[in-house]
């Protein structure tokens, strides 16, 4: 039998698995990987194999929710992953707060701990955690690992996580966490693979999709990074809105005579491009509409001027830079805004490879250094070998 | 008779004016300087004459305020300024919003406006609004005119103004504003005679008191700053936080319980240099302290790191840097903090001149470019500038 792991990414009505072998000295070996859309109403389930072959297209009744889904996940893969042993299930969770650096063994303590964490994330830690509630009463005897978002940049430097706030608020947790961790981290297990040089250099990914933040390597370790303490922070994204004065906060609260659910609310669904376009959050539709709708237009011109603005504070953050990363839904596969932040770089060196840019890479810059790359990131492989790690360490 | 105007720039318990003769083609010359502090309690005044002489010293009973203060004011001139005749008021207004690009005539018209921006700035416009109705109805004849923290950079290109926000927000006035417009308007019109060649250059302004920020002028135009939409954002000041991800505004209100005034008295009074430090706002007593006091010293370094920070940003707004330009109490008095921004600024081509440098330049970094200056701001000299600016057109 193959030794296998289920990799879980939960959000409020989706669940995304993936299937990895463990087996060998290699890396984790993708098997199948699947999307449960709609839960709660009547979602629909789509499998893929490691290769991309089409395994099951499904739909269900209304009411099916993530238990249903993932016992139905546990008994397709009895049925269908013949020769394979489920030995761990591995999970996607947002916040680790200032104590998980590290992929982390499930026990009653470490879930009290991720529970106490909800505060900090309260959008996206309560889906990431009800799939491990799920597995640890339906299948008692699966050892389960989570895997963290703030993990990569909890060995950040001190001033890089600090807010100026009273003390007293800082060592109750209100930091710079950051967040796309995992997403970091296997790029930077990839650095070496791109350039031998930039193992060690000084890099800036820029992980932009319907969330996006850009992080500071420096020799593959984070320095610095565009998210704080919440997903909202940094870069606009598909509809949250990126940096924002605190004090429009206040003023949604007294003028707009919001509550604070109210708030966050259009802070996190009605803003970023989809607020500034009024039309859409997918870049995607916004490219599309761009040459004849000025509202369109808008918005990737200020999602571009953000990037190059934080830009400049991740090369500060880095006293220069070698090379810049690009990954994430957007990064890869939208030529227009690769093209457009680096002319925009221009004056940190950046020369576009039209080409090269237009064809994916992955080089897109031409001349010497600065280099621009395009490297397709991997967080459910960097949960797979994660979670391999913890079971090594538990059963030392 | 020679003509002069009073120059006022009003707090919550502070009232600081001066008076420039307007006579000549010159620039407004300074005759006499004065502050009260301590208003609405038991009140200290000083005033100093236009080289610095002490001229009055005086303490008043309890329950003296503003409007006590602007009477004493006009008394002392009577009797102090002889041959000096009062032809106008100018006011340091910190919000002109969108509408308000330029030193402004006051008019009930225009009064109702900047009444209607108080939610724009609840902590700092009604305490500048106040002097203006004093005046009206004190000495009605008395031509009055506003002078905007805002207006300096309402030609920012719109990128730079925007927020990720709903588009119907945007409208209703949340924009990033930017503010210490005043400082900037002075810097802007002394470049050339700093360096000639700053005049058409890239020069950011830091602009570093107990409120700071950074500025970004290309041939001495606005074109970014790190204050956005309340004086809130951007770097940390003496007790106020900066750049905060709004999620923590939530976090405070439901996790701390904080309703939303003290939350944001939070923000305002107990952030920033104090609050890292636990100490004190005051740079000077932070410098005695760092050397033994690790909080002290905490509170200094992420001062310095994060102006590193948005310095990289503004270079990136700018796409290059000619030059960078140390202004406010920090800026023009604190070489220590100087000596660590152009350090951490090495990776942009600063080399700090340290014998310049502590001997208060003007000019504190070596070799050929860019260059770091030292010049002393004068906002005051600016609403004297836009008062008889104000005047002249409403003469036409």
């Amino acid at each position: 039998m193959t030794p296998v792991c289920l990799v879980l990414n939960a959000g409020s009505s989706s669940l995304k698995f993936q299937v990895f072998a463990l087996d060998g000295a290699g890396d984790p070996r993708r098997v199948f990987r699947g999307l449960f859309e709609g839960l709660g109403g009547a979602p629909h389930l789509l499998i893929w194999d490691g290769a991309g072959a089409a395994e099951a297209d499904a739909t269900f009744d209304e009411g099916f929710g993530h238990e249903e889904a993932l016992l139905h996940v546990a008994a397709w893969l009895r049925e269908h992953g013949s020769g394979l042993a489920l030995v761990a299930a591995g999970h996607r969770v947002v916040h680790g707060g200032m104590a998980y650096a590290a992929p982390t063994r499930v026990d009653n303590a470490v879930l009290g701990a991720l529970e106490r964490l909800v505060p900090l994330a309260p959008l996206h830690q309560p889906h990431n955690l009800e799939p491990i509630r799920i597995i640890r009463r339906r299948f008692p005897d699966l050892p389960q690992v989570a895997c963290f978002d703030t993990a990569f940049h909890r060995d950040q430097p001190e001033l890089a996580q600090l807010f100026a706030l009273p003390r007293a608020m800082t060592e109750a947790g209100v930091r710079r966490y950051g967040f796309h961790g995992l997403s970091y981290a296997y790029i930077a297990s990839v650095l070496a693979d791109t350039d031998p040089a930039l193992a060690a250099g000084r890099v800036v990914v820029a992980h932009l999709g319907n969330g996006a933040s850009l992080c500071a390597l420096r020799a593959g370790r984070s320095v610095a990074t565009t998210m704080g303490f919440s997903a909202l922070d940094g870069l606009p994204m598909g509809t949250r809105c990126g940096s924002l004065d605190a004090g429009v906060v206040f003023y949604m609260l007294r003028e707009m005579r919001l509550d604070a659910d109210e708030a966050e609310r259009i802070l996190y669904t009605r803003s970023g491009l989809l607020g500034i376009s009024g039309l859409s959050n997918d870049m995607r539709e916004l490219r599309m509409r761009a040459a004849a709708d000025p509202d369109a237009r808008r918005a990737i011109d200020l999602f571009v001027y953000r990037i190059g603005r934080e830009l400049g504070s991740l090369v500060a953050a880095l006293s220069g830079i070698d090379a810049l990363i690009f990954t994430g839904g957007i990064g890869e596969n939208d030529a227009a805004t690769r093209a457009e932040v680096l002319r925009g770089a221009a004056w940190a060196g950046f020369t576009l490879d039209e080409a090269a840019n237009a064809s994916g890479g992955p080089r897109v810059t031409t001349g010497a250094s600065p280099a621009a790359w395009v490297v397709p990131t991997d967080e459910e492989l960097m949960i797979a070998r994660g979670t391999r790690a913890a079971l090594s360490e538990a059963q030392c």
